[in-house]
């Protein structure tokens, strides 16, 4: 039986994904050199459909990483000198501190928590940090920071460079790329893809950082230092042999969201967020894990559960639901729902009539 | 028309690799949880599977990371706190050195030229040489060095790391893996995957190495370090989402090896090599570029041309068949012809048929 995925990545495919694979393996996409014309064009077709789809303004140029955990990697090294500044609302923003931690940069951390979101007007941010990290939305407890706490934090700090994490938020999240430095996200959650590739999204003064920290004779890594990329991104290659069915997937469902329109997607999004909260606001048995509607993400919803969520989540795995279990220490304490793009507004229906007839133990 | 590539890699697919991949989109394999039992039985499958195929003894680690490229920085970073020495045959065996040196290791080279292989008794390598870098197979330009040579140098230097690049020599070369210390490929080669996915296999002395340097405050990397893949591997997970259907697949590819037989598989190697070898001897038009038999590749298959190798390979073309152009400078000299175990010998009998036909221009 096929089932239906709601965990929040990897999720359930993009609904045209099994079709794109299909006419990959038969165009022998997995074949081609990456050092050919074939490939160039599968490169600036991903680049360009994602470019219209999440508004990308011509300066920032978009690198093709293996997952954005190492875009967190390769943030550090080629971009933090000294010190990065980490806005903690859960434990993928902290595993972002931690790396930093591990390259030997003096990591700064401002930390909430769990459930709850940083108001950045408290926060205290270092004059000799050159990185401010936020985790736009966090897929472990279901907080999202409201864009404008972005915004302010960057008008407060221009001198610093703005890292968002949108790694479970996009393509829902309409970002205001001038207002920002870096964008990075996987393409296992949002965009509904096989795992196995990251998308790191940098302006100029980013780039510059690198390249600066490079002629200082520092090391800012290898093959996926920025320097190495634009090597290569100019003529639409990269540096290694990358994930090419997984750009040629990924270009294909961006191409596939834009002729749906980012406006419906948008619009879809909210209204399956909105039948889920106000169900979880008046669920015997569950209520949303983040107090604050300001701070509920819209694309991953939290539901924290009177009774142990495995048994709710076994029971939906019954009727071919799969819901994600809690992160971590909640593991049995909460449900974790992902609100995608491929989701649709029925199965969303599905899902609430399921939790509301699951009214007692 | 589906062609046949002859490119050394990206390759033809394996010719069970669209069933698998089908079966993939069936179970839904891009869906599930990294964290989940199912993923743990996928990635104990394939280090399973591939320990049995490459004979890999119980005290290695087998860890995956998203390319061979990435094992290249990886094995520095991890291994090498002062100095490394690459014996270099071509551009890729010198890119893992500029690799070292991006990372700021004193890398000492000794490199012979294009087509030619280094004799290990004429090199001299520092006392201070940690790791010792061979490129078993070098693909751009189709010279093996002896698995003799290598076993020699260790022995020589037993103190030392032994790394092998074996990108595109595996499953062919039947390697004992005591008398090395680590041994990497990536998989859209001998394997015949999509690309997006790479194999490290690394011993107790190499693992030592990386946590000492560690505990000696030095920066091993973050996520991708071998204390974090070793603080997920033991409950067969990985420290990142990783590439979930490379992994399924990579499994199923070398169960699909195991049951036709490594020396099956070793032995047709042999034949088409042989067969296209001595096409080139008596060829009008080409020769094997690597002059020394004892030095030629029997899976990446180097031909000098007398005349303009596009023509041929455009020839190739038309008859649905992908040669592989020569490697930089060369790019116009030679054809490349990869000899996989997708490749079957009646698809490099009709190869042959083609280049023996093609005896002027």
């Amino acid at each position: 039986m096929h089932k239906i995925y709601f965990t929040p990545g990897p999720s359930k495919l993009y609904y045209t994904v099994e079709g794109h694979v299909k006419n990959a393996l038969k165009s022998q996409v997995s074949s081609i050199s990456h050092r050919s014309k074939q490939f160039e064009n599968i490169y600036s077709h991903a680049v360009g459909q994602l470019r219209e789809l999440l508004n990308v303004p011509g300066e920032f140029e978009i690198f093709f990483t293996s997952s954005a955990t190492e875009v967190w990697e390769r943030l550090i090294q080629n971009c933090v000198e000294n010190s990065s500044f980490h806005l903690v609302n859960g434990a993928f923003s902290r595993r972002f501190y931690e790396i930093s931690r591990d390259l030997g940069r003096d990591a700064v951390i401002s930390e909430v928590e769990p459930g709850h979101c940083i108001d950045p007007s408290e926060t205290n941010i270092p004059e000799s940090v050159e990185l401010i990290a936020v985790t736009q939305n966090e897929t472990s407890t279901g907080v999202a920071q409201p864009l404008e706490d972005i915004y302010a934090l960057k008008d407060q700090h221009p001198d610093k460079l703005m890292a968002v994490d949108a790694v479970s938020a996009v393509p829902y999240i309409d970002l205001d790329f001038n207002r920002i430095d870096s964008l990075f996200f996987s393409v296992q959650k949002g965009f509904g893809l096989p795992a196995g590739l990251g998308v790191w999204i940098i302006n100029e003064k980013g780039i510059e950082k690198a390249k600066s920290m490079q002629r200082s004779g520092l090391s800012i890594g290898s093959y996926h230092s920025i320097p190495s990329f634009l090597s290569k991104s100019g003529r639409h290659q990269t540096p290694e042999t990358p994930n090419v069915l997984g750009m040629y997937l990924l270009g294909k469902v961006a191409e596939d969201m834009l002729s749906k329109g980012i406006t419906q997607i948008r619009k879809e999004t909210e209204y399956k967020a909105a039948l889920s909260y106000n169900l979880l606001e008046n669920h015997p048995l569950m209520e949303p894990f983040v107090i604050n509607p300001k701070y509920r993400s819209k694309t991953v919803i939290v539901a924290k559960t009177a009774i142990d969520s495995k048994k709710i989540i076994d029971k939906a795995g019954e009727k071919g639901m799969v819901i994600g279990s809690g992160y971590g220490q909640f593991k049995n304490k909460h449900l974790r729902i992902a609100n995608f793009p491929t989701h649709s507004k029925e199965q969303f229906e599905m899902l609430a009539d399921f939790l509301n007839e699951y009214s007692h133990e």
